[in-house]
């Protein structure tokens, strides 16, 4: 089994990679939602939930709830394999890691992890996350500052720093989509080789 | 007047980034030569040194001798200039930033101060590091993580995922070389539009 990890800032341009992953049939847990769907119950933003969650179960939770989701993939997956409708590479994406810590721990529970980061200036990130609407994304200066803070308070910034890929988006999403495509082909060749 | 900021971990490639500026005859400032010259004199590793500077002389030590060499590099420029000799744009590079401490202070005495991080994979890296044969790379990947992590705990990370280019650096040297070109003469235009 094989798993991708995806980071990046905020309006780096981590979704396009999910949605290539889709495309090629490759199944994406995305950290964020384990925030958002707790953030949702609790009436919080994802920001505060992202910080909130950690205080209450430590470093790791996003990451080992991470874990158990890929892992009852993964059994579906090789149950619908025994019955012959399946013979796909087991190869999962995770988008949206932070941490080291995190990066630890994917490591540990899978043999064969890395990481895809995505690069886009600031400049480039702060027009994009203006443009969006999501609940999380304000479109002041101020907050986009703070935010990207918040993030490499994690420790973001050594998860990009040591990545196994580096994306640089700084174009049309067609180019890094392009890119990112031929990355996760040449992974899931690789992988139905071994 | 323009700063030109060179972030990126041990064995990224910092130095094909400051002898392509070089080439273009854009000053050259490296900030591990302050660490360098120091640790010569007390005969320590470079690694010690960096650490013992900022223990002595604070966070901002060796930040703070960069700026006073460019801003001298720039004065005598100014007069050369002045005499009818020099009509090049005021132009430098200082290579090897470390912290998001190091970016403050730049910004702060530049007005024009951007950054470029070089990002290798931590494989390629190492094997680079191992092929050198400076005192302070060790052939070990021990060492070699260890002082990724010294790196990554001055907030090298930060600098590198908030940079306003990131060149990747995978291939040949070749490569890198003339996409750094592009970048730098660009800057150098638009340096000299201003």
């Amino acid at each position: 089994m094989k798993v991708i990890g995806v980071t990046g800032l905020p309006g780096s341009g981590k979704s396009v990679v999910s949605r290539v992953a889709k495309n090629l049939k490759i199944p994406v847990v995305r950290m964020g939602d384990v925030i958002r769907n707790e953030a949702k119950k609790r009436n919080l933003t994802s920001g505060e939930m992202a910080v909130k969650l950690r205080e209450e179960y430590g470093e790791f939770v996003v990451a080992e709830r991470c874990v158990s989701t890929v892992k009852r993939l993964d059994k579906n997956r090789k149950k619908a394999k025994d019955k012959g409708s399946n013979s796909r590479p087991r190869i999962y994406m995770i988008e949206g890691i932070r941490s080291p810590y995190e990066v630890e721990i994917f490591e540990k529970n899978f043999r064969d992890f890395k990481v895809i980061a995505v690069h886009s200036t600031p400049k480039t990130r702060f027009k994009r996350v203006q443009k969006r609407n999501r609940a999380d994304d304000s479109g002041k200066v101020s907050e986009f500052q703070r935010r990207d803070k918040r993030e490499l308070k994690f420790g973001i910034g050594d998860v990009i720093a040591t990545a196994d890929y580096m994306v640089v988006n700084e174009g049309p999403a067609k180019k890094l989509k392009s890119v990112v495509r031929g990355i996760l082909k040449n992974e899931m060749q690789n992988d139905s080789q071994s």
